[in-house]
């Protein structure tokens, strides 16, 4: 039995030191971590994955230990990736001050894990993903992706997950700009959290305009955007729950609890909506599909990077383009036959 | 003498006609077009390349018309590309537009053409290049890259410009906003059109601030996007001109030609100091370099469409995966080895 096979078998068997090798594997884009998700792969698609996004302070981390929380008191495993695309802090740091603030510390079935672009070799999606992978294989019920901010990497780190809530803080009008400039599409549900404090109602209200601006067709400030607004037309978000779900806003009090069994039975609802519509597959395809297609970019990224080393580098190029001796079409041409014809093949990882 | 010899060497010789129908090869991805731009290559770099941007209504065409009369009037060449990345209009609906306003109709030494993102097959950064790069090969002296907007492609675009300017109608909060989102980085220049208007000295105003923050330092309000703040400490930004050069304003009124003069005079500054400080061959350098990796991941990235085309096309594989027979890594492993072992090479175009 290989070292991969025996770590397969006994994250398979519930082992949680397994499931955390498996995932420092994947951080550490270590040699064999390709055949380990290749070989879990066959065992995922059990556990609902949800995505939890929003600025800092708009209280993520006290919701989803809250969550973490009840889904425990139902009986249900946990596993939590909260990503944090620009910390410099290696995954410990984090770790600790969320250990310490956890309600859930101690219980074994709650598996948190942070991750951190600086604590991963390969991409954050990349990671993200394949730790999605892991836990699911493992046998948790509920995945939990939580992520900082709104940037496009969040983005793409959220689409990971089969539902998407976005987190706003009352009053924020900051927030609610940033929601227009790309978060709007990726919601499948609104938390307006500390919803105990002035200006929650208001922020409400804007949503909900936000949201049936949205359904009602071009947003009426798109004279002043109308060129943004074209962009769009021909493109399909993947995260962008058809015309039957209509983003839900709840409102919750994460410290106290207020709101966490709604905001939970309308996860629910929207799982259930995945199910009932075949959106669930759909989305699944399309996630598959990026997948894939983001896999082979980085494999070919690296090859590129490799064929150009043993070419002297990128820089020798740029020398001989600089002193017109070649020009980038020559160069691209050089590259791909390269990689088409390559010296050796047993170096492909 | 091929048909491409032939083309390269009527360019060269001045006829405009060569040069609308080279622009034409690389607007169509015609096939031929990469040994045209190759051959042309080493006639470049003698044109002063000046990017133009920001948001619709900032009055880009009308200042561009004037510039490319000012630069006429004093025996200078100008090409002009208008590159519209959100337009759903081919290049002949603008150009259409813009040859009744311009106040050079009928004067060949300004070589006008628009392309959009619908009117171009390959990528629009790649057909920009090119086209600067036929324009350049051709002996226009001044190259004018006017671009729509303030988006992710609108900076790729502009990043092919030695100069960037960037065009901010007075009392624009909004567009203010938008620029602390990243314009900022790329601009060399800051135009303050119609500075007849209420507003404009404010908005200088502002612009001032807004430098003196950057060339301080963090802003000072990083506390509430810190997070963002530190993402960027590792990043370098091609189009940003190192601690040298600090972006200059000028006012201008473009209808009415006021500041023009100061504007080109300013240009010209910005040009000499490339020149002396190095700063020119440096940017000329991250520009190829960033070109060839472009290159290299466009070509890839349509062999390996065709690869998974060959293999029953990308659904065909996402189905394999929904049923569990393979998994994302063993499918981007076969299309990889697909990619290094083609069974015939002599379809890499």
């Amino acid at each position: 039995m290989s070292d991969i096979e025996k770590l397969v078998s006994e994250l398979l068997d519930g082992k949680h030191r397994a499931l955390a090798k498996a995932i420092t594997y994947i951080e550490n884009n270590r040699s064999g971590y390709r055949e380990l998700i290749s070989e879990l792969h066959q065992h995922t698609g059990n556990a609902d994955v949800i995505g939890i996004t929003g600025s800092p302070g708009a209280g993520k981390s006290t919701l989803v230990d809250k969550m973490a929380k009840t889904y425990r008191d139902r009986g249900k495993t946990v596993g939590v990736i909260a990503i944090d695309p620009s910390s410099p802090f290696s995954g410990g740091a984090v770790l600790g001050d969320r250990i310490r603030m956890a309600s859930t510390v101690g219980d074994m079935d709650v598996f948190f894990r942070s991750m951190s672009a600086r604590g991963t070799l390969g991409g954050l999606s990349t990671a993200t993903t394949d730790a999605v992978k892991a836990l699911d294989a493992f046998g948790k019920d509920k995945i939990i992706v939580e992520t900082v901010g709104a940037g496009q990497n969040e983005v793409d780190i959220v689409k990971t997950a089969d539902t998407v809530a976005v987190l706003v803080p009352p009053a924020s009008g900051d927030d609610i700009q940033m929601l227009k400039a790309g978060i709007l599409e990726i919601a499948d549900i609104f938390v307006v959290n500390k919803a105990d404090l002035d200006g929650a109602d208001m922020t409400v209200k804007e949503l909900q305009e936000m949201i049936h601006m949205r359904s009602d067709g071009p947003s009426p400030d798109a004279g002043h955007h109308g060129a943004d607004a074209l962009v769009d037309t021909d493109v399909e978000f993947p995260g962008e729950s058809s015309e039957d779900w209509e983003p839900a806003i709840v409102e919750t009090v994460a410290k106290s609890g207020d709101g966490i069994d709604e905001f939970l039975e309308t996860l629910q609802k929207h799982v259930d909506w995945l199910e009932e519509s075949g959106e669930g597959t759909r989305q699944a395809r399309q996630r598959y599909a990026a997948e894939i297609q983001r896999l082979i970019r980085e494999d070919v990224a690296r090859l590129v990077e490799r064929d150009l080393e043993a070419a002297g580098g990128l820089d020798a190029k740029v020398d001989e383009v600089l002193a017109k001796e070649s020009d980038p079409y020559t160069v691209a041409d050089e590259m791909l036959a390269a990689i088409r014809n390559p010296v050796n093949t047993t170096d492909t990882e």
